[in-house]
């Protein structure tokens, strides 16, 4: 059979085929798919479940002209293939290469810039509010996982959009899944609905009225009560004005082709509830989907992951330091519950949720639920550590500001992906932590350079009188070997002296410690002599340090892994300005712009803190002429 | 009749009256909220509308032990009046008196701390699953209003606690209106549910056969598709796992306690749906309820709201610069669309409204949302401005982030209530949005000192290629009277040099500059000599000002209405300590501690940056005697 993706680069190459071709296009879409992040990681499993429906989409609706906004984004592989990029698709997720999200400057076809879950009712209601106004009658898609959909954001666009009575349609891509296997009561509904004998001989018999002739004429008739009594299934979506359709099956092309070429004519707020697989269409993937979610490289014939040797000289991930010390402690202490939001295995709570299930809590994706749901815990007297990715955390700042430090409560924030994630690029890497968590009075920021830190850290933030405390750190591995040495409770705000020297003063805030480490072995190398303290807290900071440099040094670096702006950077800006220190402050970290997606060394080299990168700016600061900055 | 409130000063005493007394005591204590508040102003409608709501839920629940949640909390006076601070009620909102909403350090009654919309579902359930693991038979009830609960973290709780069958009860105290008239789709759902005959007599149905006897028997019995046939319209919160009764009359102490001491008894997530009037029981308030929602001191004989004459002599409040500029620049651009979060009078966008109805949205309590929902319309070409309180912008965080500045859209963020906010203490003011916005990458944010500099912000942000940009302005009055000045465009990231001077120099932004000129007034008077820039950008600050003041002073303040830590000062401490300015600075602004209630002249006191507190700073920092600070 002739290969038609071959001839596909555009929707347009993609509206000539005949439906009956559809299927096999499909095929070879999840086949190309297979083929490139066997060799290319990216996310996989989501993106194998979406083929049907993307081929589906751009089949029946006008698109760039009408809208598609995926929510999330890392289900939209399929899409990115059709939209001109099967070319260039071997870059996915690599630096200068393409985004493993929607982009909107990086293609017309991606109408809206996504990452973090629970976005585009919202903005596909800007878009559909827009061609209202405008008189247009163009098409706004939003689709939604139904892990994302648990997202207050979701239904507050759910809510607006239903007032609106705003013209779009909701896709609800329901694999039953998110990373880790879903939760929430609406999840529950959902499965119920699914599940529900009554439920779908009903709805082929509504779908039998629906046939295409009377289609229009028939939901005119029906009036409000007849159809909640036949679609009452359906009514936490007909509750919020939503017009409910399904649930269909996502795999099946032709009913996806024929549902949405109907849904295309009816104007108001509708979903389309449609069932898909993650993983659909590769059995190992299907089997285990959370290991399939981004699995890294693989071998597509055998399905076997590439998994390094298991190498005992090689560190463990911080995040599984957090996961297995957290169960050391919530055995010591019985009032630690474990919190996260959707990121059970993304932060290694899973440990925690093996040994305490009780006392384990996956909220789903609801970051400011996780944090004001804790503050309720610590107000009852328990002691819960909320483990939230960094940049997730953005979305619970509020929460954090007016629930946890305003009434001093004793919660412990864990930011896992601290800092430069890597191939997830500008909507993931966790680079304003530092900044936004120190601007909030009574709270505690600490970051460790190591693992013996981390753990250390971890066992004094549950020490009584602790108050809010946060802790980040990278995603990635540590550098030590033995790290399960006994707790030792860390004193607050006091940081520790690693190196003494004279020419310059370097300070640090967490994992980055190590390049000035990387740094400062290179420079002994030419003589050049430099104290480095790692600061452990940026708040409170140690002001004995920066009194001893403010006094001893005319140049000062900081480094973090994080904004230039607001961080350690300006800490020490803010305390030597303020006690008349005349010395010269280097502040290294993120530049002030979104960084780009590759790898993390990629981006610590091209943000500037990298050993390389402390290694040239202390050279230039001290105007020594560099003979051989990589020795 | 013998009084009955002069008797009660804590539940348990109200626990010793008959039920028959409790209508009589809702009376006392109403006119006991009449009279305060027509003295000492507060939130007013919403108390009133909660008056036997809360008698009830202190009589028949063992608070303390059991725990009441009140969301938002300014409907929470009849519940401090019970609960020990009836003779403190005089100092409600005021410095070193009482809070104006729950706070756990001021009463072991206020289970939570409250202020922002949607969390008290979130942090009840945090306290059902501590009384769980402690297996306690606590009651955990959160009151959420009908405005709350289109909040997406409320969403995220019911979901969170359906799925964790939690026993809890929500309360819905539903008055059909936050301060302006509610929106949304879950407002008409609710209305509906609220007008159903069909409803209202499956209901009494159902609560005859749910009579005290067989009451759990029959719980027990019904099943779920039972249950969902019989009480199918309250299928929004069945859907969540929450059984649904109700909707009763709030304001019907009998029915109240009755059916609260049978909903008592059930386990599991509950939900009571009860129909309140905002202002209920005085006229005037009932009447005109977004009038009446905080109406200031009031003749509480006559209904007549005490205003100060018109006096045409007094500069407007820069909310109506704001609400009147927009609609001029809406006349002129037609891409220019309105929204904002439920604050629509708040902060003046109701004049827009006016002019534009369609133009204008008002999405309901959602600030995330309403920021995306923008994003959304920008990416279709339009140019919305989102006006939200600087306190509530909080929530919105990762949305400007995310879906804001990462893609460069031209939004326009109108930050209201930026700065200390005055009685509304420390959940409300709106003093960490600097900060926390400086960290963003592409934003340019902007904040006027005057009325004319507000307006053209407004003006400047809507001309092309502005991309983010973000306005803050403070409560209440500006300080100009003919601000209606033909448009300017200011120079983004431009100061303007206010005055020169030798000895010292302040830079401040925003409104507080008009308290450096007042305290340079009495420098001068000393002959102290003051140069004093007005930064009108915070980002991207004026590098050129700041290597001016770098090269000729010894001294430099800096003054914001804001945080200390990562705003201004920061800023300035950067710029200077990274090119070698031998400078000491001077930080004055809200210090890095949360900042209780009061008026915000006793609160810019305390904080020290009033003109008193400039003034004594400079003095200071010049080690000049001060022989006459207030001349």
């Amino acid at each position: 059979m002739k290969n038609l993706l071959s001839g596909i680069n555009f929707p347009d190459d993609l509206r000539q085929l005949k439906v009956e071709q559809l299927q096999q296009l499909s095929g070879e879409l999840r086949d190309f798919i297979i083929d490139k992040c066997s060799a290319n990681p990216g996310h996989f499993g989501a993106s194998l479940g979406t083929v049907e429906l993307t081929v589906a989409l751009h089949y029946v609706f006008n698109t760039p002209y009408d809208k598609i906004i995926w929510d999330v984004g890392h289900q939209a592989y399929a899409h990115k293939i059709l939209t001109g990029r099967k070319q260039s698709f071997d870059l996915n997720r690599k630096y200068n290469g393409l985004s493993g999200f929607p982009k909107m400057t990086e293609s017309e076809y991606d109408a809206f810039g996504v990452g973090h879950a629970s976005t585009s009712i919202s903005a596909g209601l800007g878009m559909a509010i827009a061609a209202r106004l405008n008189n247009e009658d163009r098409k706004i898609i939003s689709v939604i996982g139904d892990g994302s959909i648990t997202g207050g954001m979701a239904f507050e666009g759910f809510n607006n959009a239903g007032w609106q009575n705003a013209d779009m349609l909701v896709i609800l891509n329901d694999n039953n899944i998110a990373i880790d296997p879903n939760v929430g009561a609406l999840k529950k509904y959902l499965t119920e609905i699914t599940a529900s004998n009554k439920y779908n001989k009903i709805k082929s018999n509504v779908w039998n009225l629906l046939g295409d002739g009377k289609f229009r004429w028939i939901i005119r008739r029906l009036g409000s009560t007849m159809k909640s009594a036949v679609l009452s299934e359906g009514n936490f979506f007909e509750s919020l004005n939503f017009r409910y359709f399904g649930p269909i099956d996502g795999h099946d092309i032709n009913t996806m082709v024929k549902t949405l070429s109907r849904l295309k004519t009816i104007k108001g707020p509708t979903l389309l509830h449609v069932l898909t697989k993650k993983g659909k269409g590769y059995k190992p993937a299907e089997e285990n989907q959370t290991e399939w979610h981004a699995p890294g490289k693989f071998n597509k014939t055998t399905g076997e992951i590439q998994r390094l040797p298991v190498n005992p000289s090689k560190p463990v991930r911080y995040q599984d330091v957090f996961g297995e010390t957290i169960v050391e402690l919530a055995e010591m202490n019985p009032k630690i519950v474990g919190i996260t939001p959707a990121m059970v295995t993304g932060c290694s709570l899973n440990l925690m949720m093996h040994h305490f299930p009780e006392r384990t809590f996956d909220v789903g994706i609801a970051e400011a639920h996780a944090v004001t749901f804790s503050a309720g815990l610590a107000a009852a007297g328990y002691l819960p550590f909320c483990n939230i990715y960094s940049s997730f955390m953005q979305r619970a700042f509020d929460s954090v500001i007016h629930d946890i430090a305003l009434q001093k409560l004793h919660v412990v924030l864990c930011l896992d992906r601290g800092g430069i994630v890597g191939e997830d690029g500008p909507t993931h890497h966790g680079v304003f932590d530092l900044a936004y968590f120190r601007l909030i009075p009574n709270m505690t920021v600490a970051a460790p350079m190591n693992e013996i830190e981390l753990r250390n850290m971890l066992y004094t933030a549950q020490l009584p009188s602790a108050g809010p405390f946060s802790i980040r750190y990278p995603r990635g591995n540590g550098v030590t070997l033995n790290w399960r040495t006994p707790f030792e409770k860390i004193p607050t705000g006091k940081g520790r002296i690693l190196k003494e020297g004279n020419d310059i003063a370097v300070l640090s805030i967490g994992h980055p410690g190590n390049f000035v480490t990387e740094a400062i072995r290179r420079l002994e190398a030419q003589n050049i002599s430099v104290m480095h303290c790692d600061m452990r807290f940026l708040k409170p900071i140690d002001e004995d340090i920066l009194h001893t440099v403010g006094k001893r040094f005319k140049h000062i670096v900081t480094v973090e892994d994080g904004t230039v702006v607001g961080g350690l950077g300006s800490a020490v800006a803010e305390f030597l300005s303020s006690n008349v220190y005349d010395c010269k402050i280097e502040i290294l970290g993120a530049p002030d712009e979104f960084i780009q997606q590759g790898t993390v060394q990629e981006l610590y080299a091209k943000c500037g803190f990298d050993a390389d990168g402390i290694y040239n700016a202390i050279v230039k600061l001290l105007s020594i002429t560099d003979t051989n900055p990589t020795a």
